[in-house]
């Protein structure tokens, strides 16, 4: 028989939370217990799961005994806590925080580029910022057969990177504009409806904000090469589900864009969608909900011999953190690289 | 006595024509006698102008007899059809259209940078697109002092750019979707209301859209320089009349942040927006209606040695069209470059 394991999602109450569920239904993972935490604040919500309504729990201590996988979102903080007492009882976990990303004694993944690292997980794997995840999955399969020397990007990031909050705010704001009043601002710190802004995460000193630095740091360790020069330009719209990026690769030869759409073609986890003659490619309404990460618009870059621009989109929910989580999960389950107590005793 | 002049406005109704009617008031343009011009369609309304309801009249040959200048901002076909006559009747033509901006014997004009190519006008001026002239006044200072070598553009642009019409296709389907019905698009292929794609210009064998290379062919032409490389992706965001951009430019020599902002703070036509503690920066809602355009977040780019990193807004509809024809305008006033039928009479 194969194994089957005891999950906890942490955070199961947000937009990501409840995508984190509704992909290990649909994926049809193999759960043989499932525990929904929160904080005391969300927790006596129920959520569908497989046609029955679990209760979501408050998160404690206690709460991480006889449980092999927690799939964390609930921020960095959270994260940072209860992460070491879940491994400290025996579970991995897969964590969508920003919390140990960069720690070296934890592996940053993304399936389709770096399974390998996760055999080195101790306990805690980290699943990498969206906007990372979406252009790594992209990038990867080019920079495999002739390697990218820098990256400029441009990032087109909808509200849900932010939360369910801050979708919910982006549509109270464009009702308001419409009726003709002020659009008020909580979430976020300017009004997104009809506007939009620089990526509002703390800045360092050389200008960059945090979300610029994720794409930096989190592509270089997720690549294994440090080598490689990024620079971005990370920006909220007035989106939903979807982040939008224009990425301009140089290589260190020339790169056609026929070989870059033969190689993105057959990529995992991409999906080509250009229609030239319609002036058809990816956009954020064609993305929501879908797996894949579109790219499209595969030129040469006219201003570079050896520069290559495309241009993505994805589900910030789904591929850039939930699906990206759960692939994990996966993952370890593949590679035996989870160990279930139930398998232990079966063994 | 200064002089003052015959004006006609062609493509009055529209959403440049309006700004331009607004302009010519509110910056006490020496008008002497103005004529609202438009298709058969448009004609019949009638519009403000220092105190009186001014009747639309449809566009024809007679319309252009005892004229001094044209603003025509009515699309390409129109144009090609009237700015020959309105020449040949005497007048001078500032024309907002792509028609005639890289035809040689046209000058095309941003009065922050070059003005000094209006004096070789043969009748008609042409205004740049709104993309470029918004880049073009902030880099141009920039470029002044050290020669910019390369520019990659990643553009955010509002729906003001395809008319009146587009701004308000944009309201209509964000209202639908608010109501949980499927928006409709006619202005554009796509719903642009909380969705965002490539811009829907037409593609060149290289995948460069129209667009896109207007960023690249008029920038050349205004800074009178075929060497400097550049490369756009210009995207259409739902946002209803300021453009964003990302831009990124190399020099040949490292150029400070500091040097950058010192230099743009006294640029014409260029206000400095930062304030690096609120996260405070260029964003739509501060350019709308406002003459400058909004630059910031002006950074060391960390992926190359002599990069440099800036985002800029500006309102598409004001220095991104009208605003700009109507500098054009006074800059002829200014340098006696527009000869009044009046003046002659008088010398």
């Amino acid at each position: 028989m194969s194994n089957s394991y005891r999950v906890a999602i942490l955070g199961a109450t947000g937009a990501v939370g409840r995508e984190l569920l509704e992909l290990l239904e649909s994926r049809n993972f193999p759960v043989s217990d499932l525990k929904l935490l929160a904080s005391e604040r969300s927790a006596g919500q129920r959520l569908p799961f497989k046609g029955e309504k679990l209760l979501v729990e408050p998160v404690s201590d206690a709460m991480f005994e006889n449980v092999d996988l927690v799939l964390a979102s609930a921020g960095g903080s959270t994260s940072k806590t209860w992460a070491p007492v879940a491994v400290e009882k025996g579970a991995v976990v897969i964590d969508n925080s920003s919390a140990f990303r960069m720690n070296p004694d934890v592996p940053l993944v993304v399936p389709e580029v770096n399974p390998q690292a996760a055999a080195n997980h101790k306990g805690i794997i980290a699943n990498p910022n969206c906007t990372t995840i979406l252009m790594t999955v992209a990038v990867w399969p080019l920079h495999q057969v002739k390697p990218v020397k820098r990256i400029v990007a441009a990032t087109y990031q909808s509200a849900s990177g932010a939360g369910a909050q801050a979708m919910a705010e982006v549509k109270t704001q464009a009702s308001a504009i419409l009726e003709g009043k002020e659009p008020t601002a909580e979430v976020f710190p300017y009004p997104l409806a009809f506007n939009l802004f620089p990526h509002n995460s703390p800045l360092n000193d050389w200008g960059y904000c945090e979300e610029e630095m994720k794409m930096v740091n989190e592509t270089r360790k997720i690549f294994d090469n440090q080598q490689i020069r990024i620079t971005a330009t990370c920006v909220r719209v007035p989106v939903l589900r979807a982040h939008s990026e224009a990425i301009n690769l140089e290589f260190e030869t020339p790169f056609s864009p026929n070989e870059a759409r033969e190689i993105l073609q057959k990529s995992p986890g991409v999906k080509l969608l250009e229609d030239w003659r319609k002036n058809y490619f990816p956009m954020p309404l064609e993305a929501t909900g879908k797996d894949e990460v579109l790219v499209g618009r595969i030129r040469q870059d006219i201003s570079h011999p050896c520069g290559l621009e495309l241009w993505l989109c994805g589900d910030q929910i789904r591929k850039g953190a939930a699906l990206n989580a759960v692939q994990i999960a996966e993952l370890l389950v593949e590679e035996n690289l989870l160990k279930p107590k139930a398998a232990t005793y079966v063994s």
